[in-house]
């Protein structure tokens, strides 16, 4: 049996999201755009998928635009909020760490003229205050900030955004990716106070090829492509109806946040108790991180043996995020950590289903690791 | 039990399909960028089934990119082309009957600043070799043409476009839409002499939300939008490994072309000697379209009259193009065809599992239509 522990790269689909998948594709078929009575029942049934997500955050159902998951939202929300407002102003507010599809979507508005304002955390992953309030100015037209970091948990601090964004009088879009926070801290858009914000099916337990978009009523953004009527214009092509119902019944299983929460922290103290028991193993993530995400180094032994090591073991853990493949971290970079430590981290994602057996199974195994692999690093 | 005839709009997944995908979402759920050994099951998951789908089109594993669907990759095609090619020259050349995904894409393309040339179908949905002798010039660096038709089955002139390229010199990439051959008609890159192709999976008993991009080797195309490594940087974003994995055992299932298409014909045959038989109704596909698109207008009665009045007996057909949704079909409006005409059309859409019998109560039906229903067009 696996221990999986790898939950921010991708999460196992729910029997029921599967169950459900399996029901539509075999049985509402039609295209929900097809005049016909099975392409209303299609689009009845979308409507239902998009209400449930929608209620998940507090929005309404035509506040959600479903895309093929979190990396093209951040691309709609920020290329698309970038072109709609080039006239308003030209400056882009975000952050160092960023997930790639944010960061190098601001990057290639970097090259197209804009000016783009990547904040650098410090060493646990934060964001400060102060450089949010001296960045964000009148000629600032988006800001971009992630809620929770993908690689180390640190929570940032998207609820003074708009306020900042208010005081000084920005004509900006707040847009927030939400991927990570999404399923695990509660989430009202009132209360974050966001315009646009990304969140995606497959981080919770949900299919791979989904995701949705918020955009608060009244914001309007660019598409990102062209074609038929769907998804309010903003976003063509025939809905995955299959995979958006399967998004909704992953969603309604998501219950009881903080008694979720209260046992994933218990699991990363124990986790954390274990393996800065070992020598030589440092914590990356913040104290106050999401617990749902450990960041650590066995410092000396590269992440890609450790992570070879642990697999024979059945134990599943990450280098750092899944899209980079294995490429230097531009987080642990942009947080200063040195290559020694930043070649050596190890990201443990769980999931509410994690369980203490399989932590000290991974803490035992690590820790055999750190005894018998050779240093490289 | 109902009697779907709408297969051009979208098709029922098939049971091999839907099984395969309900595997992998429980099985295989790494991440293929994971480092782990389950993300290498699932990248080598993914990686068969690039093969599967590209040996389907005598393409190799490495040229084919896979998107959200058709749409996305029309985009992808012609978008990217277009702005890889802008130092080249600045002329586009297309046809008036292009699906929306390419047709308002070149339309976004035109607002931009480039030429685009629409060409004009007669009255069969024919496009002419004189027409685009004529408009493939030195200035030219993307034609995009469908390979057929997806609301009449007219088949285009596409393996004449790059002899017509290489003879006048055009530095033009070109593009075929094959959504609506893939699966119907035996298809070669290389007979075919495109750059770029695009297929979607949800046409051909596979899953939607999942289509690809065959691009061949050394062509150099732009991003759609920006993230992780995935998708040899094209096209980056988790890969939705079940929808694709479902993609390629529907690809599997298709066999025997030939044999498919003269079942098809016959029934197509069937079909319109049924339907010619009732007064007041014509043909508006050409003689020589493909087989599986029959496009009649049974004039005077309101496409969506006749359409709610087939599915009262579970008989399902559309006016025209699923993702136009009612609105007057710019295709038709392209063929010259009258107010009257265009606005009485009916596109009835075969699969090879479609069958004699269906046929029979589609033309009663329709009989039946034209005897009891009001004229309103």
């Amino acid at each position: 049996m696996e221990i999986y522990l790898d939950n921010s790269a991708t999460t196992k689909v729910s029997m029921r999201a599967a169950e459900k998948m399996n029901e539509i594709f075999l049985n509402t078929y039609g295209n929900p755009s097809s005049l016909h009575s099975m392409g209303l029942e299609a689009e009845h049934e979308l409507k239902n998928a998009g209400k449930v997500i929608a209620a998940s955050i507090g929005a309404t159902e035509n506040e959600i635009i479903f895309t093929s998951g979190g990396t093209e939202a951040n691309n709609l929300a920020v290329s698309g909020a970038a072109h709609a407002r080039k006239k308003r102003g030209n400056k882009i507010v975000t952050t160092m760490i960023e997930h790639s599809s944010v960061y190098e979507t601001c990057r290639a508005l970097s090259d197209e003229g804009f000016e783009v304002v990547f904040l650098k955390p410090d060493e646990q992953g934060h964001i400060s205050q102060n450089d949010l309030l001296e960045a964000i100015d009148e000629n600032t037209i988006l800001v971009s900030m992630m809620y929770v970091n993908n690689e180390v948990g640190s929570i940032l601090p998207v609820k003074l955004v708009q306020r900042i964004i208010k005081k000084k009088k920005a004509p900006a879009l707040f847009h927030c990716d939400a991927v990570q926070a999404y399923g695990k801290l509660p989430i009202k858009v009132s209360a974050i106070g966001c315009d646009l914000m990304t969140i995606s099916a497959h981080k919770v337990h949900g299919p791979k090829g989904c995701g949705a978009l918020y955009i608060k009523k009244g914001t309007h953004i660019k598409p990102l492509f062209y074609g038929g009527e769907q998804g309010r214009k903003l976003r063509p092509g025939t809905e995955p109806l299959p995979l958006i119902c399967g998004f909704a019944e992953a969603v309604s299983e998501i219950s009881e946040l903080s008694a979720r929460e209260k046992y994933v922290r218990d699991l990363r103290s124990q986790t954390l108790r274990g393996l800065l028991d070992i020598d030589g193993v440092v914590l990356n993530s913040p104290e106050d991180a999401l617990p749902y995400i450990l960041n650590v180094s066995a410092v000396g032994i590269r992440s890609e043996t450790m992570l070879h090591f642990l697999e024979k073991k059945n134990i599943y853990v990450s280098s750092g995020s899944a899209c980079a493949k294995g490429k230097k971290s531009h987080v642990l970079t942009a947080m200063g950590l040195n290559d020694k430590r930043a070649d050596s981290a190890l990201r443990i994602s769980f999931s509410h289903d994690s369980t203490p057996e399989e932590a000290d199974v991974l803490i035992n195994a690590v820790k055999e690791g750190v005894q018998t692999l050779v240093k490289s690093v």
